[in-house]
This record gives structure tokens, sequence and C-alpha cells, in this order.
């Protein structure tokens, strides 16, 4: 079978876009996962277009061979990692903006554009696509399938609320286009938020359609240092009550404060018995139209800051600003350096912060277990690394920490998405009532199960 | 049966809660749509929690009839009228504000909670749930079963875009909860989201977990007349582009205004020149955290506007601003009292609004029906009422001015729905290859389909 497959989906795809077996780099077996399992695919395909696609999905459905998409391979969970082997169909080929539409303020994009390329294409129409996940080379395609987040999401929310339209190639090779250039629409059920965040297995995304802002150029970064964790999460909605509308609100905890700033020597002008004293800090963005709102607006922020229990608050140079993001950004990177075993981004009530990290610290301490991190105040996101060699430690620290996100009315994954890297935990705590309409909302767009098996839903 | 079941549901939600036949009020067969025919259900019953709408849904499930859910009656679209019989859930009894979470700026409530229930609510906090479709005394209910819009879409979404959790009852009794007080995930598909905008097809919503903002109490409104359509529509990107973040931006075509201003003797202060050259006005709110901030912004809307061709700009006193935006909300009562007899709420590309306009100006005339409307401009959202007392012929042009929507990328309905009203033209207009997949995800829900049948999926 395997060489009738490789010889029809050459057909399709032109042979130079086909590679089996050995031919295919490792590079195709893995994301950015720390303990996925790197698994090659049988075939590497690289369509042009969404009529390729189509055919694909067709011989893969008559040989009941596995799909498996990929971007950029950024992805954490491993859900472009081909769990079960078969097709892996790499975007690679489709990375066309096809349209900056500066009247509708819309892009619509191939799946294989990334988020830089985008933002390229956009800077020069002063429109920008505000969700800024971690990893700039990462693919829309990619972005659409795990929901992606990042730090601006208070402001401007995660990939779902600036998805407006998507053409997906269905598991029978139909294609269908859903919503549009449109903001707003009542018009049956919503399969363009069904498809957004289900990890390739409910079709292949090949045209998004994407709400694009106005590019605001004036900004200021806010430093606030607060004596617990407790009184940052506590000045978050009184900061945020005032309207300012910031588009960034991250925590940042003492222990990875103390790595960025070693790490990059960034120098961020705090003074010593402040620094001795402060165990969190909260970094307001604030983005605005002219330079004199944004500085009334920071200004605000500061003095409010105060009140709510701040230290002292500083208004950072601008590259400092710049720097201290960028470096919390690679916080990831800086725990997979450290060795770090597994990462989660757990999702809270934002006010639970507090007593969720007071559980995870319970939690590390209980299993012997180092685990730190910090994350997204404004939206409840907690980023954790999980320093434990041992897998099955590691593996009732995941479970406890995730179980304890849940109890306080979390979900496992906030912008991660669960893959084949957090499945196991996924199937064991969610509401097998859930779990049920999710298997057969899967069956009604895969009655074969071709797409993505072994990842989400097993 | 009839005796047995109204026992059985008299056992669950007590006797004086279920009503059967005549002892039905009128009410209870209607809604705002104006061509449904009114059909009352054989049961009215009014459950008091979740528990109890589980227990009805089994009975009914078992008995094979079917269940409508009804919060405020005020559709516009038919989506509450018990098409074929059956049992009326009135969710009036279920109308708690739960809770207003100020530390997450949330609310919990109830699906009989009303929006001006919710605002009386969330005002003591300063906070405030933004959407407002054209009525107020909308339940929460109806507005994430339909996915209500409004007229502030263009800041904050629609109803989608700030429902973080919801509660439903399952057609089997079983009750889920999905999302929750999260801004953010990626875990799983996502329920919460195909269950808005979902007509009541797939379950029975008892809790809905709402997104809260700031309350600004600051802001102005500016009128922009305009010598035509096309100047309106090429002048919105313009004035986005500034970043200016427009809490309302609505245009008023010639006889709205002329109709409003009538209706109600509101004086504008527009000179009689400029009303008689205007062919069509932009209506920008602009809300803020400070009356400095609305009053810079509102300064640079209208030089911007000037620019873009605007004949003048007024900023109007607060009072006058109030008054047209509720006039201007009043459209569908005045286009009722003045005998259409339909209206339809298309959504467009905005950048479409001339090219639409003109197109169903030409069916108009075709037709020789008379076809007036304004829309939000913004969000590309265009209201029309359609004056044709023949039902056949209105037939006709709603179902032109329907497909020539689509023809430009739009969708038949922004924020109405497709009810029973529209369902003719959405089951004929719409890609059969999406209704199949509705109809088996309906299936998935409702296996039985008990859920609203004759609505929406037929």
């Amino acid at each position: 079978m395997t060489e009738t497959l490789t010889s029809a989906l050459g057909e399709i795809v032109g042979r130079e876009h086909v590679l089996a077996g050995e031919a295919i780099s490792e590079d195709y077996a893995r994301d950015e996962a720390l303990t996925v399992t790197p698994h090659k695919p049988d075939w590497l395909v690289r369509p042009a277009d969404a009529g390729q696609v189509a055919r694909v999905l067709q011989v893969a459905s008559a040989a009941g061979v596995p799909v498996t998409a990929r971007g950029s391979g950024t992805g954490l969970c491993g859900a472009c990692v081909p769990r079960r082997g078969g097709i892996l169909l790499a975007f690679e080929r489709m990375k066309r903006v096809k349209e900056i539409d500066v009247h509708n303020h819309m892009a619509v994009v191939e799946p294989g554009v990334t988020l830089s390329q985008l933002d390229d294409a956009t800077r020069p129409h002063a429109l920008t696509y505000p969700i800024l996940p971690g990893e700039s080379s990462g693919s829309i395609g990619g972005n659409v399938n795990t929901n992606a987040g990042g730090m601006q999401a208070i402001k401007y929310g995660v990939t779902r609320h600036n998805v407006l339209g998507l053409e997906v190639v269905l598991a029978t090779g139909e294609i269908i286009r859903t919503g549009g250039k449109l903001v707003k629409s009542s018009t049956g059920f919503d399969l363009t938020q069904l498809v957004i965040g289900s990890e390739g297995l409910l079709g292949m995304v090949t045209e998004v359609t994407l709400k694009l802002r106005p590019r605001l150029v004036h900004r200021q970064t806010l430093l606030l240092p607060f004596p617990t964790l407790e009184a940052v999460t506590a000045a978050v909605p009184g900061l945020l009550s005032t309207g300012l509308d910031p588009l960034v609100l991250e925590y940042i905890d003492l222990m990875t404060m103390a790595a960025i700033t070693q790490h990059t020597g960034l120098d961020l002008g705090v003074p010593q018995p402040i620094k001795e004293r402060a165990l969190a800090y909260l970094v307001v963005v604030i983005e605005g139209r002219t330079a004199e709102h944004v500085q009334a607006d920071v200004e605000a922020a500061g003095a409010r800051g105060l009140e709510l229990g701040a230290m002292d608050a500083y208004v950072l140079p601008p590259q400092a600003g710049t720097d201290l993001l960028r470096a919390r950004e690679q916080a990831f990177w800086v725990a997979k350096k450290a060795g770090a075993g597994d990462i989660i981004d757990v999702v809270v009530p934002r006010a639970a912060i507090p007593p969720y990290m007071m559980a995870v610290s319970r939690i590390g301490q209980e299993h012997q277990t180092l685990v730190v991190g910090c994350g997204h105040a404004g939206d409840g996101n907690v980023h954790l690394s999980v320093f434990q060699p041992d897998p099955k430690i590691r593996g009732r620290v995941v479970r406890a920490i995730l179980k304890a996100g849940m109890d306080l009315g979390g979900a496992i994954s906030a912008e991660h998405g669960i893959g084949s890297e957090k499945m196991a935990y996924f199937l064991e705590l969610e509401d097998p009532v859930k779990l049920a309409l999710m298997r057969r909302i899967k069956q009604v767009f895969d009655p074969k199960g071709i797409l993505n098996p072994g990842v989400l839903l097993g």
C-alpha cells in the first residue's frame, strides 16, 4: 500500500512535495512540548492549496490513513506530532497573505503564514493583528487550532475573538467556508468557533480571515512592586475599574524577576531596599492614540497602583519595557534550559491566583518538587515549570496541579492546548458527559477518525 | 397522555407552575417577529432551577414531547414560538442575579434575568454588561440563544464575546458546565460557543457567566453629515484607523433621520442648507475614562471626519445624543407601526454596504416594493424594513435581498437569528454541506429531536 499511496499523493501535490520514511527529517517528528516522545509520520505531504488538501484527505480517507496538520511546529502540547503515523500535512507552502483589506480592517491568509510575516504585511497599513503568543514564528493555522492567547489577551482577547472566518477541508474532502468578513452573525451554529481550538480533529484549516486593529504607536510600561502576590491580585480589579484598558497586565514573581534580570542584565532602576522587600511585580503596558493620552493614563495607573498597595511606581524607559516583556516571553526557554520536566498553563479565575499558588506550593512541597512560574495576572493564566526528573512523580505532581486549578473553577490549558501531552489528564479529569459530546462531535466531522488520532480525545 | 404529563410536570415544578391548553395566555404564542404565525404550547412550565429543568427534559424525552425555551419573548425571529406545540419552558422564575463578582469583573445570572435588571445590579459596582440590543427587557437566556448584538458591538463585540461560561441541561437531563470565570481556555472543543446562538436546539441554558467592564461615565456624541452613503462608508476605516475606538458608529440615512426627527421632535441643530444636501449621517459616540480624554477624542474624530468628507461636525448636547440613539433603537417599532411586512438584519462586510444598498434598491424597484432602513456602519449590519402587503411578492423580495447579501460575502442574520421566520430562506440559501453538519451536531445533543423542532434547521 505504501508505494501506491506515495504515488497517489505525488500525483496530487507533485512528487517533490511527498517524502516518505527515512527521507523525512527529524524536525517533523516533534514540536516544542517537553514531554512528548517524537514520532515521525509515514508521509510528509506539502500541499499548495485547498483543492490539493481535499484530494489528499479523500485518498487518506479511502485508505484509512491518519492525517495530522502541521504549521511551524512551535506548539507546546504535541498536537502536531503524528502520534499514529500516517500523513503529516505541512502547510509550509501555503503561506500567502492573500489580502490586507484596508476597508474592512481584515486580513485573509493561508494557514502557513507566520505571526511575524503577518506583522510585516500589516505594518505598512498602520494595522496590526494583536494576538501575541510567545513565539512569532508560530503559524496562523497553528494559532487557530490551539486558540493561541498571549500577553495582549487582556485587551484584545485570544485567537477565538479575532478570527472571523475559515475555509475548512472536511475529512470527506468537502470544502466549507464559515463566517467571513463579518464581525457579527446569528446564522446557524457557529462552525468557525467550533473549529477554533479543535487541534486538527475536525478538519484542515486552509484559509483564515482575521480582524485587524489600528496599530497604535504610543506606549509606555509601568512597573509596580508589591510586598506579596495577594497584594498584586487584589490590586488588579481596582486598576481595571479605572477604565485604563491596559494592553498588558502581567505579574512577575520574585524568582522569575531575578532570573530575568540576571539572565539579561536588565536594570529596571528599582532601588535595592524596594527590591529586597518586593515579592511580586505588576507590569502594566498602556498604549494609546497620542503620547498625551498615554502619559495621562500611565500617571493615573501609577497613582492608582500606589493607592492599591504598590510600594512604588516606575515608568520604564521604552527599551527596558520592551526588554522586560521579551525576557518574560522567553521564560519558557529559560525553564527548558534549566531542566524543567514539564510546563503547565492552567487558567483559573484571576482572583483565585493567590489560593491557587498556595495550593501549587503545597503540592510541590509534598512531592519534594520545585514548581516555579508566573502568569498573566489580568486573565488568571498561570505558567508553571515543574522540575522533577522522575516521570512518575512528575506525573503525580502535574495531575495534582491541574486538579487544583479545576477545583478552583479553572481549566487545564489557557492557551497551549491539550494535544497528546496533557491528554491523559484531560480524559481523566474532565466531565465524562462533556467528553462524550466532544467525541460525538468529532464523529460528525470525521466519521472514520482519520484526523489527528491520539490527540485531545485519544 | 395529556393529563398524565400535566401531573408529572406538576410534580416537578409545582402544580401552580404548569398551565395547559386554554389556561395559557396568548402572550406565550408569539414573540416580536412580524411574520410568524402565533402558536401556543400545549403546556406552559415555569421551572425554578436547573434540577427541575433536567427532570422536565427527562419526562419530555420519555414522552417524545417537544420543548421550547422562552425568556422575555422579545426575539425577532420566532425562535421561542413553539412551532410544534409541546412544552414551553418559560424562565420567568429563574431570574436571580446570583453574583456580581467584583474581583473578577464577572456576573453569574439565571437565564430569565433581563438586561435592564443586570444593568441595575452592576451599576452600584461601577461595572456594566456592555451588550445593548434594542430591547432592554430582553432576557440573558434569549441573548445567549440568539447571540444578540446591538449598537455597542463595534467596541465590545456581541454576546458571544462576552459569555464566559454556561450551565446547560441536555435533552437527556444531564447537566453540564462549560467554560467558567475564565477569559481564555484551550481545553477541548468550545461547547460554550457552540451553544451560543443555537436557538434552543442544543440544550436549555440555566446559568450564564458574563464578562463585565468598567462603567465609563464620560461620553459625547458627534454627528457627521455626509453627501452620500458611499462617503459615509468610505470614511469609516479612516475614522477607526485613528485608534479612536468609538462606542457606537451608526449611519442613519435621510429617510430614517427624517422619521426620527419628525417622530420625536428632536432638534439636532443641523442648519437647513446642510440638511438639504446631506443624504446620510454618521453618529459617533465616544466614551472614556475622563472628560478630558473624551473631549480630545471627539475633537479628533470631528477633525478626521471633516478630512474624510463630512460636510460639518456637530457635538450633540448630551440629551440630544441619548435621544437620537434611543430613537434609532426604536426604528423597528416605527417600521412596524408604519406597516412593514418583514424586517431583515443582513450582515455584509462593512465596506460592501454601498453596493449592497444599491442591490437592495434595485430589488425593491423590480418588485415595486418599498424597502427602507439603516444600520450599524461600523459592523456592516443592515436593518431593512420591507413594505409589501402581498406575502408571495414579499417572500420573493426578502429572498432576493438575503441572497444579494450572501453574494457579497454576507450572512442572513447579524443578530436577530433565523428562528422559524427566516428558516426557509436559510435552508434554501445555505451551503448544504454546512447544513448537514449542523443537523448532525443537533443529533449529538438531542438524538430524539425534542428541542425546539421547527426552528432553524426544520
